[in-house]
């Protein structure tokens, strides 16, 4: 008999694979017995145990006849592990109750076709909407291969991300930009431009007293104008580092010696606004997901924030706000062609924490139809 | 014996006469004996019972050796009631413990001192920050006769107060701009610019289902641009307003149409900046504590709210966010002339409240020494 306790806990033990199995679905899974838990998982380094293994491989012997929770539809494909479900069948497990369908066109509804086969007693669609909030950054790229777009800002009260001589050193506190490391180790990749690499030298890296993950840097340089001394360019060799240019560029001189800091340079498809030659984004997206990054955070300045927004590829947004008033003319975005109220980019399932007297606030922008 | 929890529920108490008795400073007293409650009062409507005098009612004969416990120094001098000094004296109270001495020259250690030449037991200094606060409005004014100045911005999450077309109706949500009228009854007088009355068209007053008070409506409109048809003419015979223009304007038949709605007019020195007439905010704040007003909110668009900040006269700011983007250049705030970080306008004493989805940050500007 399904029990919701089962799969709210099922959610929650997820939780401790977030960040560390992409491009798999981070999942939970709990075997319980007798109204008891004898096993519990959740997915491990890619390649490594699906949270159904680990769950079983704790079960033993006692997941004979017991029941499984599990956030996501178990695999029936062989990956870099064998399919779920067949471990599922083999342990004699007696039902199962699953959170989603895997969306997965190797799975989508595979997995619990192998289960109903084998006579197994199954149901799903359990707290769908939590579980798919819970899965957004799997379930975005497994369905349109792009991957999901979290931009992150550092402001003002007053909107502004610098003060008028340019400086942006600090705006928010020490507890809030701690806050961005524990961000940027739950993505895949963290992404900027040339103009903030030159403007503020970044590491972007996560810089955490355990850190799990260095998150790969990605890099818009379309003429290549990045400084191989620069930060990013020294710890290359460490950290995962891709530079999209402009395929058409004619002098690749630099390739190479991009190339020996351990930087990977990808070409990719332009775009001309204004008389300046933009990397087309969608490119650049389309390219990334083939990498299988599922998930990116924008940490840049308010050319590239403002491009995003206007072209609605913007799923989430973390925006910092330090009680300090700036004035003058550093935007966090620019004009964002919003004409009118009825244009404005609305935040929907919002949540505001607050770090001391900064306050973070994320959402889920609305766009409206405007063009 | 002194027992913080009266002194504590005293400040409680004085909060019922917040935004009522201005220009007295709403006060709470409690009258103890035995270590019961017989007597508690605050300051009533300007011109009836201060909160010891009420008290003293309320205990009638119990007040008699019993202990009084009062947020402010009791009054020594005949106003529109007669000193409580005195009422306290002839009741035989026996100890007195008062929270913060009031610096209103015509008291400032006066109470105290009648209180001691009659052998009563006399302590003070108790929670003075918090009655510091509590009082902010008061002590600014009776100490530099102009009033304290809150301002009021509503704002969209990246510093904006209108769409490009300069539609700014809504930002923020009902419940927001419900928090505002609860904010414009607590002050004497909300102040606006011409620009703002003639681009909203605004009533600035108080509408709720129980109004206490409606503040005085201050416009500031150099050349008495005002449209007598307005909502703010219109209403003029049922809520104060008073027009500050320049002193000089040779132009006066407008006077005599204002004057018919019932607007009063105050002429008020001018200043002169990028070829424009400004009033001189100096002469307007000396004019408005002239008569009384202790307190004004600022309701106004990004000029005033500019100027104000740069001239450091914000007080307090209340600074509404709506979860919303709009991009463009209706700034919150012009150029302040931050160049540095370290000139930036920080909040101290920071207050976070949601309203739903909309945030008001309340916080004390802290201004560095940039001029």
């Amino acid at each position: 008999m399904y029990n919701e306790k089962y799969m709210k806990l099922a959610i929650e033990i997820a939780e401790q694979g977030r960040g560390k199995c992409s491009p798999n679905p981070f999942v939970g899974a709990i075997i319980v017995k007798n109204d008891k838990i004898v096993g519990q998982g959740f997915t491990q380094v890619c390649g490594q145990d699906h949270a159904e293994v680990q769950a079983l491989k704790q079960a033993k012997d006692k997941a004979k006849d017991a029941e499984m929770y599990v956030t996501l539809e178990p695999c029936a494909h062989y990956g870099k592990t064998p399919p779920c479900a067949k471990a599922i069948i083999e342990a004699g497990i007696k039902a199962v109750y699953a959170g989603i369908q895997d969306p997965n066109p190797k799975v989508n509804g595979k997995g619990f076709e192998m289960l109903k086969q084998a006579n197994i007693h199954l149901e799903s669609n359990f707290f769908k909407d939590n579980i798919t909030r819970q899965l957004e950054y799997y379930l975005k790229w497994i369905q349109i291969q792009k991957p999901f777009i979290i931009m992150k800002n550092a402001v003002s009260l007053d909107g502004k991300i610098a003060a008028d001589n340019g400086n942006s050193k600090w705006i928010t506190n020490e507890k809030s930009r701690q806050q961005v490391h524990h961000l940027r180790q739950e993505v895949d990749a963290v992404i900027t431009t040339i103009n903030t690499v030159k403007q503020d030298n970044p590491m972007l890296n996560v810089r955490l007293q355990n850190v799990f993950k260095q998150p790969i840097r990605v890099i818009l340089d379309p003429i290549l104008e990045i400084d191989i001394h620069c930060n990013i360019c020294k710890t290359a060799n460490d950290i995962p580092t891709l530079i999209f240019y402009d395929k058409s560029l004619q002098d690749k001189s630099k390739l190479t010696l991009l190339n020996q800091t351990g930087i990977q340079s990808i070409p990719a498809n332009t775009i001309i606004a204004n008389n300046k030659i933009f990397l087309d984004m969608d490119d650049v997206l389309l390219k990334l997901g083939a990498l299988k990054i599922c998930s990116v955070m924008v940490e840049s300045g308010n050319k590239l924030n403002s491009y995003l927004l206007k072209n609605k590829l913007v799923d989430k947004l973390y925006y910092f706000i330090a009680p300090k008033i700036l004035g003058g003319n550093f935007n966090v975005y620019d004009s964002l062609n919003i004409s009118n109220m009825d244009d404005k980019i609305e935040l929907s399932d919002i949540s505001i924490k607050t770090f001391d007297d900064n306050i973070l606030v994320s959402g889920y922008p609305v766009y409206s139809d405007y063009t």
